[in-house]
């Protein structure tokens, strides 16, 4: 269980093969997010369906609505959710730390104001274990104290260094949790998170300070693609990547657009989330290899052709563009849900077929072509 | 084509079959509503596997947004809609004749004010032909005059003998389109709606105005459930049922709540249409043999156990209620999604198990039994 295996390498980039307790997952991989365990608008068959191997839950917006305990009196996440394979909750540190003004950071956690209900609430590295624990994705993210993206040197070691500090603190509080469970509650795995904002030094610290706690069956990247231009999280990933260990796989947290998703391959990264596809999608953007298109655009009106020729998705496979248009036009929720479950089936298929270039030793030329394509329009 | 055989009948209560050139349609059937081309929320797939084999179109909404020749020119409203099967569309009286304010009424036909743009439009018998021929559904309504729910005799007598001079230009327009049709579009009949408000000399007059201009290949019967009581529209169906030519397939428009279908066949009707279905189902009210549920209600909070235990619809076979409690909760769309799936399902297959009780001749008991259960709680 949590084994990672390499099954092939060009440069940086690889295809591997994560085992997990509710099933395998062959990177590189793109994680659709379900925020409050629901893939926005979209059933757990629709997810299956994209191709997507693993789905992710947010631990903060879990707590509050329906809260953990319920969660955990029906059967867990995959029992509550319907969702039959692989889960990875985060573990609310990145939205506590974006609810400003609502916050109070100290060494012990974070009090916060619930945006539901306005209770006061407190998540500090244990309660983000136990939580995590009780709502039983097959991995849980340490609580980490995040920065915002340009921060200073200052505030980003800070960040930095309490996020070493509090992942001792969840280690200890995982391992007490999975010692004493039941065996055939035990299967979660507890990842860390590498902070250090832009700071190639305070970067290169975290890693090291992570691996010195380690060993461990996956690390994150986290506090990326927050507003840093793409250069510098290109070279964030690059500082990274030789001092990564090889048979570890590798999360880029928050990222996911699909040009994101080549660099950070190339870059050596096995998984990625974003929340950009299903809310492009709920918004009428849809994804395609010459860029995005607008699917509310007079362009498609009448159209009998595919929103995407290339994609095999059941939005491309069965839908005239010009009924899309007409479902967003009359504000029908069916045109989000389709535009969504086509760009979920569009990052997926761009981590199916990375993983198969990769296998095949063309992913750079592959990957060089695609972006050029991708890019040509100036989307 | 356009064929209707009887297969069995047990009273008024019949069971039959009838020929559309998109496929056969057992009855009684209750027909979901596509408004505009789109079962509010569901995919083409998602009402096939309820189910439904028929459902509706309103030429009133598909008009304005998209235009029938858009329509049209992507090869009329089962490609641009995808579902593969029979449809009806309604003529839009229905819709016109509620655009309080909007609209002026004379002989020729009405002109309204689109709600969606303001311009002016004037639908008359032959537009709502050439629009519906446009659209090309299975079955095309006629344009009726439509009074409200408690109209005095004077005009409900108006509207009456008004429907019967549209029917002849309905019939003169229809006919001309059909015979001008290349052979392969001219699969769509026109059907007659029976108009009087809740005046029994009124209805009579209208159904033997009709049948003059017959034969028909089915018959609707309009101006219910708008605000009369129940056992006013009970004894409408019964003053019309015995002069109604027995071979011909019944639709009782706008009639769809659970109790409504049982009294409704019991009277004889075949078809039946309804937006209750979605629309509870959007505002969270499911259909259960026991009466209606609110699935926001906190008696569902945590529950393991399905919707409706005794329904074989997606949502009920598959989700714990205690998640389709906090999809609402979370107000997201999935929720109302699978709810109106579930609400579907409950009317399509009691229109399943009526037909398998008239054909097993129990249906009196049978109906009698699942009303009194239905009722019990007072809902």
């Amino acid at each position: 269980m949590f084994e990672f295996t390499i099954d092939a390498t060009q440069g940086s980039a690889r295809a591997g093969t994560l085992a997990l307790p509710h099933g395998e997952v062959r990177t590189p991989a793109f994680m659709p997010v379900g925020t409050h365990g629901v893939v926005r608008g979209l059933s757990a068959g629709d997810v299956q369906r994209t191709g997507a191997q693993i789905i992710l839950g947010n631990t903060y917006h879990l707590h509050l609505r329906p809260g953990e305990e319920i969660v955990r009196s029906m059967g867990g996440l995959h029992r509550f959710t319907t969702w039959p394979g692989p889960m990875l909750t985060d573990s609310g540190g990145f939205q506590v730390f974006s609810l400003e003004g609502l916050r109070r950071v100290g060494e012990d956690g974070v009090e916060f104001q619930s945006h539901v209900d306005g209770t006061y609430r407190t998540l500090t590295p244990e309660r983000a274990m136990e939580i995590q624990w009780a709502l039983g994705a097959d991995v849980a993210m340490v609580f980490d104290h995040v920065v915002p993206g340009q921060a200073s040197h200052e505030l980003a070691c800070e960040g930095m260094e309490r996020t070493l500090r509090w992942l001792d603190r969840c280690q200890a509080r995982h391992a007490a949790l999975s010692g004493s469970a039941r065996p055939e509650a035990a299967g979660q795995t507890l990842w860390p998170i590498i902070q250090g904002g832009t700071h190639d030094d305070l970067r290169r610290r975290s890693l090291e300070g992570t691996l010195e706690r380690g060993p461990w069956t996956g690390i994150a990247i986290g506090g990326l693609s927050v507003g840093e231009p793409k250069p510098v999280m290109h070279r964030v990933l690059e500082t990274l990547e030789p001092a990564l260990p090889p048979d570890t796989p590798r999360y880029l947290m928050g990222v996911g657009f699909p040009a994101d998703l080549l660099e950070g391959i190339a870059r050596g990264v096995d998984l990625f989330d974003c929340v950009a596809a299903t809310r492009n999608g709920r918004h009428g953007t849809a994804w395609l290899p010459t860029g995005r298109v607008n699917v509310r655009g007079a362009a498609l009106k009448g159209s009998t052709g595919p929103l995407d020729p290339e994609c095999d998705c059941e939005t491309c496979t069965t839908y005239p563009r010009g009924y899309l248009r007409h479902l967003f036009v009359v504000e029908d929720m069916l045109g989000l849900r389709l535009v969504s479950l086509h760009n979920i089936r569009f990052l997926v298929r761009l981590g199916e077929q990375a993983r198969a270039h990769i296998l095949a030793g063309t992913f750079d030329s592959w990957s060089r072509e695609w972006l050029r394509r991708y890019h040509a329009r100036g989307t």
